[in-house]
């Protein structure tokens, strides 16, 4: 194939653009594991992990995708048939409870409408009607990647505690930590679940999960069957900076240096930035008067922003035209929404004019296909984003 | 740290010296895993590991460690309580067992001396006895990383045959994958595990499974819980080129430049290498006067060689004095071995003069800790090599 | 200083975008530049360039800027106190007028008005003065790139042939070598000068010229010094492959890469991609009702947009809040045009989205600076890519 | 071309092995050689390269090749028809006179013998002599790369002193900066010659001069024509971080890169690196019973290594099985030493392994070729770098 001129615009909401620096970092050369240089490097990222985590406690780091994080999670503290309560805040909270139940769980999940996040009463209503305390955990997504709807972590919490239930809380941020504020300790979360490919700007491949010392009380009792995803493993050899087995070496000299970058910059400037990126698209969809698929405005993520085209248009046809015509990738509406969905990724690693030319391809695409809407939408961001610096 | 001046030696069994392409591979800008571009680089490299693996039928890839793909073999076959016969070939035939044991299979671990291979009269001998046919599956590592002594696969499908026994062959080919001959079909081997960090010269990360079609079979009634390794949700989107959940992209650039590589030179060729390479260390080992782990010529690994250090000397401090001095890494004596043996890889991209290299730095840190031996190892491997072109 | 978010914009007109293969062939370990495996790489870059040139004969590659090649096109040629013809058409025009008179030739300077290119009326009627045909060479800026304005190269010959007058050709195609048509023996030109790092898409670092038989008939007789820039030397070892004295390999090797990239695409693809790009960047300028500074349509440059601020305003402090706030760099206005104009640069390895998203910061930055404008050239822009595949 | 396995070794006397890390600088995004980034990294390595020099003066750098800094060297501070003594250390040597001849210098070459120094009393003797000082300049190579011999800078200096002569003391350091200790403004020297591709380990692809004020008075009054290579316009744009022209950014990436290396090192360690490998380079062709080119012991080259055949045998044959059999690249002998010699190159980012590696390849060549040599040369450097740390 001939060479495509310029760069392509990845702008789905995972894997996202990595760094030139990251990218340099994780091809240096392979380094012998078991050494005392690779000790160094594996202490550092399992420090630097617990401040994006916000966390003092253990944060363990798997090669593999969040999917495995997924089960890493589950399968550390709980035990077969125990019962779980998800929710269905799109096809990621449903791909998470379907995991849960191959693995031997009995999960109980929420119904959702797919544009709204978990309604803290409702766990409050399920969690007190459980009084013998069957729920063993309770499992929320905090964004939902296939939506771009946010569900509020504290309020979950509250709601348990109002509930006085002892679940454990588990949370997946896989497309927000890194990107939007989470706070594992302060929040009260016992198990945040987490990927590379994220907000973490690095190429996928590192299953991460960080754990509450309630959660590593429930491991002490938790039988699902579990080697890779051991904890304990993870424990014995994590504090000297070494794993249980090969670690994905190349793809922590990137986080190495991720970590310096995000933290670098500072958490607080990290989510600033996401935050304006997601308003100004948000402004350009308005103006195109095209919907959002999230219906609250307070659960408006932060890292993706999913738009619905008007009935009887298809959202894949225009994403297809625009990586056609412009070589830019945006994410597809998964399952229920495939088609009526297309998704902008604006987090990692993203400026201004990355954000800008996105939205301007997406324009592009809107009058090709002939998708009613009005022009303007490049120009309202271009007017919001030099309006607020 | 000062930077120390030139390039550091890794001959450790794994991970390898990944070359400079693949290095660059690994590094270009992540994709969308879900389009059009990914969907030819998957197909391209599930193919190309087929011809590694020996297999006309399927091979999975996982983001994970070999060990990750020791326990999609048997999460993916086997049923709880299912009897399994392994074998104690060294450290890593031991863990594979310790975590068969971890999933709730029943192991029936063949103790071993560490210096030997699998004899397949004795697997004969205890399939015979299983009349009742309670054994489910026979797991043997081809080349124990740990002792440099490799098994004689064919000649244990022969003995499963004479006990015409049903039980599945599982093979752990993680340091001899894509450098000593391997066929997964003409070998009849139901399920074979492999690795990325060795002979395929890529950085940790990837699992891999080539699956019989027996072993296929075997899925359909297996009920050992599993998600994430399983492999039906590989079936259902290998097909196209796609993965059940976000794959390691880059590290798939690396693979698919790394089978360029190995299928362009072509893998007689390959294996040649690595015998002559494993051949010219054996030679040195011999000039020093030292003693080789592996007691069995037949069985001398071609990608690994462990060395015995005389009894009151320390396999360690000859190590850690050739880091110090000479920036190499060697493989460690792993745990009964421990200070007793060092094993020196000589896998995956090699040339003769960094072998040269290698070798020279041994007798160099022979003489610095005084340990016994003959001066002249590295000149019996440059006349070996000059010779033997 | 921490990590600034996102990549950086260069639309500075050159250097420009070195695209990622580029970049990574550059980082290839450096090779013997004596030895077989260089010969192939020297006689692929040096053919390669021919077509690039439009030539069937020699080109030569220096490690140098364009304007070392500037000064070997003229030292190979002339001699001390040979009159040259040359035009100001606008900075560089001008700064090789002065560079030829530091080597001791007489120049006679066309004053020009830095809005338009060379008349080729005025090359016939100074060259038909010069009946003694003391004038020997021709010296034209085929793209200058401070004004983003074209010279008719073939009409000037045309003139030349008019006149009879046996004066070299020589043409500066710095800026816009493998991005604007350009026709070495066809046009019959003697001395074309380049450069690497615009069109070519590489870093800078290498200086051509590519040298008709007439040039190397008068390389005969001049008389001027020269050692490092003599031709001689080059065409000793070019053929084999080889260089007079170390070549800078690595800018070979990412030449090489260049020329797979540009000859895959073909230069007719190529040429329009930039003619497209150049008429959206107009569009948008002409949308803001800002002046160009071209005065002349059929001149217009199709690599470079040179726009001019209204007066009272400063066209540096604007590019100056864009670099700040956007992370782009724009070219400044040069000598005589400082702060009244900024220039934009549409060349190289450039997609359609970088390039709406350096309009869209440019609206941006004239928001934000007050500078008096309309608003929707960025909108411009996307309807005319949108509707001009 | 299959796949080599394998890392290369380029063990030429230059360019040298270059680093990753400097590998990696020089492939960042190119950027604007006008901006304020690059202003830091310009006043960066102009000021690094000072300590490197040993000057507290003025260095330029020029995208261009060694050749090229020693035609700067010479047009900036002389006039046509000035003397220079110059001398026949080698072929650099005598390129170096043929080059200022051809500028229309009038060269005095005292002749050699390839195999010592410059004698200083033939300095001395020859300035004594010119009662005019109708010589300007003295023109000496540091280190012959030719032929692995120095001469000693600070007795041609005494020897300038003794003579009371107003000569400017010119030195090529080409292939000694930053490996063998140079001293410019301490040893009185006032223009030094430098580049990039030996111990600076980079690619080629800089010229460097280090200016003494004496050279910068000199500059004044100095007629040889010149433009490209005139230091006023460096003076100009260095103080401020920029350069006259488009400067090589990709390479000044890489020097910084490498200064940050060599710096961080300390000089003092460079040097002895240098000096302890070059010792055991000579332990092996002792041990080998072969000659070295060079006659002097005080004058033994510390980065590179010149070993004679003996008569009836072919150096080039030799390096030809050399690079076909172990993929070696060594250095040939050049015009009157063609096939006489080989030279080794052990210089820039080299660790104690890859100089073993090096050693056994040559013992296995001349194995191979039947050269007449005794075994046991690489034996000889393992004893010498073990018992010398």
């Amino acid at each position: 194939m001939p060479h495509r001129s310029g760069r392509h615009f990845l702008q789905i909401p995972g894997p996202t653009n990595v760094p030139d620096r990251v990218l340099k970092a994780t091809s240096y050369p392979t380094i012998d594991h078991r050494g005392p240089s690779f000790a160094t490097l594996g202490r550092k990222v399992l420090d630097g992990l617990k401040t994006i985590f916000g966390t003092e406690h253990d944060v363990v780091i798997y090669p593999s995708s969040g999917t495995g994080a997924w089960e890493a999670a589950l399968v550390n503290t709980l035990s077969p048939g125990d019962r779980v309560l998800m929710f269905e805040t799109g096809h990621f909270g449903s791909l998470w409870a379907d995991l849960a139940g191959r693995l031997g769980l009995d999960v109980e999940l929420v119904p959702g409408d797919w544009r709204s996040g978990v309604h803290p009463d409702t766990v409050e209503a399920r969690l007190s009607a459980d009084e013998q305390h069957t729920i063993k955990a309770v499992a929320v997504v905090h964004n939902e990647t296939s939506t771009g709807v946010t569900s509020n972590i504290p309020a979950v919490r509250v709601a348990m505690n109002r509930a006085e239930h002892p679940a454990l809380l588990m949370v997946d941020t896989i497309s927000s930590l890194g990107s939007i504020d989470y706070r594992h300790d302060e929040w009260g979360v016992d198990v945040t679940v987490g990927g590379s490919q994220k907000g973490l700007m690095l190429p996928p491949g590192l299953g991460l999960n960080a754990i509450s010392e309630k959660a590593k009380r429930a491991y002490e009792s938790a039988t699902l069957p579990k080697a890779y995803w051991d904890w304990l493993a993870m424990w014995e050899s994590n504090p000297a900076g070494f794993f249980p087995y090969t670690p994905p070496t190349n793809l922590l000299y990137g986080l190495s240096e991720a970590l310096d970058m995000l933290l670098g910059q500072g958490l607080e400037t990290v989510f600033a930035r996401h935050a304006r990126h997601a308003e100004a698209t948000r402004q350009a969809v308005q103006a195109w008067d095209l919907e959002l698929l999230c219906q609250v405005p307070e659960e408006y993520s932060n890292t993706l922003t999913a738009v619905c085209v008007p009935d009887g248009h298809d959202a894949d046809a225009l994403r297809s035209v625009i990586l056609d015509r412009f070589d830019m990738s945006l994410g597809a509406g998964l399952s229920k929404l495939a088609g009526r969905v297309f998704r902008i990724g604006h987090l990692g690693d993203l400026g201004d004019l990355t954000l800008l030319g996105t939205l301007s391809g997406i324009e592009a695409g809107l009058r090709i296909t002939g998708i009613p809407h009005r022009e303007g939408g490049a120009g309202a961001a271009i007017r919001y984003l030099a309006d607020n610096p």
